[in-house]
């Protein structure tokens, strides 16, 4: 079996390195415009070949892990290159754009839209690891629009890496996870510039940080180069959410201006239903 | 060595087991106004003796650990009572306010102003666990108006359970406090309350939550009664600090409307240098 990996980060590369351990037998071929990155991942053993685009007419299954933005011009490309029987995955946090671009596609029922619930503020080869994505939900998005024997082939692999199915149309996809994934990250990227503006005329405010301001803003060491795009091609529902946010926000500090605690006090308790939430979440 | 503990929590219960731990003749006696909390911290262990503060006169030190606005009032009530060579710790989120209500007590030197930064989203004295304190800072506010006897006996204690000691004066506590630990709570909070209000409209959302956001929503889980009274006593600074974060994520989305995706990656990759910032907190 032939895997090619299109992006040897943190999803890809950990992807490729379950399936390695699942199918002995396969080969894994990275390509990426990273030429630092491919020499690591074949140094890690993440990859077994660097190769190029050209190579991909041997592939049964191709993986692609790249920012959002680049993946709309390059996926096409791909399917255009790969032959009949072959699988394409897209593993991209926003849906709605490249299931678009793919509609009218020829070979489209070669395509499976996905995007694994699995990343962390780390990426590159050297963060992929094995057991990402065990237990973490899969989203799979118009999978009537795949082919069956290639569904199969995906579930399969899906289900020895231990993932959750859950099927949804892009739309929805791309307007729930703005808010329980996009606004996270741009809560702590904004947490994080409150305190290091601060900083500058308040020295040694971090030596007073401790795990619970760690914990808010860790997603705002995730790279920009991966999230901009993802803004971007989610503008409109992102957009949506920092309102919603900014707005709860402000009456909370309008609240503590009226010394109204005992509604603060409120707010809070009806949050803390937080907790049975998270008591899914891996 | 009679230690007593005013609140038999997660912060005080911790306490009082590494003080067990480092100092076997210790007899620990719990105080605290949930029965229920009372009989658990016993059968815990977290005590040897549930007592009233009508036994006080026989302690050799109190670590006092409930809600802010109540230590307001009962601090003053216990100095009254111990003898002169018990050292009293309070271990409050904020400083300013209790320091101002003990300035001219007439036993303000065997009072010593501490904050342990290591609060969890957890509580009660279930949450109580041995090592918590360790690699930990604790800010300590004027420390020159303590005893020096009663300052060294705290020092040896803070220096048995790991933690590395910072000296503050009040009023810059409470400013620093409100950036790195007030402020990710009410992010937090909000951002729970944000997603919790869609849920109604947008069911199953949360399956679609994964680590991040379980990282940035995880202090939500906090308790509405020790947090109320500190955005009460600390609601100036708190207020600066929700008005520049407000306005950094306004920043954003104006951003974002304008379609200017080249600034929105500059904000991030200069906020990326929280990593840095991150790797000193354990």
């Amino acid at each position: 079996m032939n895997v090619f990996v299109v992006g040897v980060g943190l999803i890809g590369g950990s992807m490729v390195l379950d399936i390695k351990s699942y199918y002995p037998e396969a080969i894994i071929y990275g390509i990426d415009t990273n030429e630092a990155h491919l020499e690591e991942a074949l140094k890690l053993g993440v990859i077994d070949k660097r190769v190029t685009l050209d190579s991909l007419d041997i592939a049964d299954i191709v993986i692609v892990s790249i920012p959002v933005d680049v993946q709309l011009e390059i996926i096409p490309n791909i399917l255009d290159t790969i032959n009949d029987d072959c699988l394409l995955i897209d593993v991209g946090s926003t849906k709605e754009q490249i299931c678009n671009v793919l509609e009218k596609h020829s070979k489209r029922r070669n395509y499976l839209a996905t995007h694994p619930i699995a990343g962390t503020e780390f990426s590159g080869p050297s963060a992929a690891h094995r057991g990402l994505f065990d237990k973490k939900t899969n989203i799979i998005c118009e999978v009537e629009k795949t082919a069956f024997k290639l569904q199969e082939k995906a579930l399969e692999i899906f289900a020895k890496l231990g993932m959750r199915i859950r099927y949804m149309d892009p739309k929805s996809h791309d307007k729930q996870i703005a808010y329980v994934s996009h606004l996270s990250h741009i809560s702590s990227f904004m947490l994080g510039k409150t305190v290091i503006d601060k900083e500058k005329n308040e020295r040694d405010i971090f030596d007073m940080a401790g795990s619970g301001f760690a914990s808010t803003v860790r997603l705002a060491k995730s790279s920009p180069a991966m999230w901009t795009p993802i803004f971007e091609q989610n503008k409109t529902n992102v957009i949506e959410t920092l309102d919603e946010y900014i707005s709860n926000l402000q009456q909370f500090k309008t609240l503590m201006e009226q010394n109204d605690f005992s509604e603060i006090y409120k707010e809070m308790e009806s949050t803390n239903h937080i907790k049975q939430i998270l008591k899914g979440i891996k």
